[in-house]
């Protein structure tokens, strides 16, 4: 049971994160601290925090569990503003989608205390960003996963892991680089190409006229160019390395295409289409829950 | 009423459409015929089709609507196994998903009897291929472009528009060459990009750790990369030159995109990433039945 969580950062992922554990009976009061004072008096006034802190230090004051849920390149001056409040006994959880640059952060920033804090990313997210989308659900039988250095206690990730798997979702445990590749390349760089997709149509004169005109395929492929842009642009900054990385990957086999389609060499591109289906058919998205 | 469908091609999309009208109770008898005979049979075997015809031709004797469900590289070896059946009075229709080639099939082989054929495309499909798949309510609430050329018979165009009507399909009538632009800016290009972004992952050691770490986000943008290889092969080549103008227009966005990350300039990027998800956002997929 956590008596007092501090929430810094009252969006769509913190705000889905405090809604769980309420449902879940595992927080008796949940602190809650945005940027923006009307989304956390809005927070408040859905339930999904229980008291209002007019700093992101006093949302810490007095809570066994801190939860950093801002935008990735918000975190080194929320560790800032925390900081002072930190001690050894504190736990200290993000939920951010890119792992070395918070934990660059927090190195620098909390010191000897970094050994507080677990790096988490769930994998879960909506098109739809801000407190009023915040879902209970949101985590259910998703991935969290855990990116702890070697200063990061033992205990305090076992802690971490406890909460997340009570609120049904299923921990893996890895290292941050590990983790910000593989994101690259099945989160980031689909972000990005479908910002890409969604411009290149809306810079044509007949844009309104093909996207009336635009199937299920369509809607399924662009869904996430929805996302939020503040927090989308921080997070392919934060991760643009291993971003850029599989973008040659992504350019190589596009070009693969390509040159098959020019040449109108229809075997050429069966084979590669071939390999495109048959790798995508034989995935299955890791979950607990049944596939919705 | 349909007193005899001839349908030749007895996969997801040909198997759907005469699954579509046996529900609605517009047709008495399906005549069916697919390259493989053992694709005909179970379509018979499914209840798909009430006979099953050993050739094309043979299918199209006695039909008074026709409908054209292969790939559309084989559109033009259809219509030359057909033609001496072609009368004014017949009604032919096709589904491809691209316009032009299939018109300029239909010109060269059927010659004045072109005036009967009414070239559609029913914007709908699913990533399963095959008569087991095939689904009477694929086409319903969904979008059909009929694009008639000058010579087809306005009358023809008005009998199939009534059939996909009663079906609960939502008519729309342009020109081959809008349609052709249209679907490679919002379909075609999107299922490439799909098959490139799974080889470009495919192609990593680190491929299968990858994969078991993707959530939702990377289900639904790669769903289309599991559509059925020659199939895609035959539209992408078909409608090469639109394709490969709509690369175009995606690159320059990239390559946008690309530029604001590696630079570290967020105002830039965000100012992208809003464009797009603002475009995403305001977009409804155009449907009588509510968006599922």
């Amino acid at each position: 049971m956590i008596e007092q969580l501090g929430l810094i950062g009252c969006g769509l992922m913190g705000g889905s994160f405090a809604l769980a554990l309420k449902k879940a009976g595992l927080v008796k009061r949940v602190v809650g601290y945005s940027k923006s004072p009307s989304t956390t008096e809005r927070a408040r006034r859905l339930g999904v925090i229980d008291v209002e802190a007019p700093s992101a230090l006093l949302a810490v004051s007095g809570a066994d569990l801190v939860v950093l849920a801002v935008p990735v390149a918000a975190t080194e001056s929320t560790f800032k503003a925390i900081r002072h409040l930190v001690s050894p006994n504190s736990l200290i959880m993000d939920v951010g989608s890119t792992k070395r640059e918070v934990i660059d952060a927090a190195r620098r920033v909390l010191r000897e205390q970094v050994s507080c804090f677990v790096p988490a990313h769930p994998i879960a997210g909506k098109e739809l960003a801000g407190v009023d989308h915040a879902d209970a659900d949101l985590y259910t039988g998703r991935q969290v996963i855990l990116t702890p250095i070697e200063r990061t206690l033992a205990s305090k990730v076992e802690k971490v892991a406890q909460i997340w798997t009570a609120l049904g979702s299923h921990v893996k445990v890895m290292t941050p680089e590990a983790h910000d590749a593989a994101y690259a390349a099945v989160s980031h760089l689909p972000h990005m190409i479908a910002f890409a997709m969604m411009n290149g149509i809306l810079a044509q004169d007949h844009a309104q006229d093909f996207l009336s005109l635009a199937g299920p395929g369509f809607r399924d492929f662009t869904r996430i160019a929805a996302s939020d842009p503040s927090v989308w642009r921080d997070i392919l900054i934060s991760n643009k390395e291993e971003l850029l990385d599989q973008m040659q990957y992504f350019q190589r086999s596009l070009h693969a295409l390509e040159t098959a389609i020019s040449a109108t060499n229809p075997d050429a591109l069966e084979a590669l289409i071939e390999q495109a289906s048959e790798g995508r058919a034989n995935w299955r998205m890791t979950a607990i829950k049944p596939q919705s």
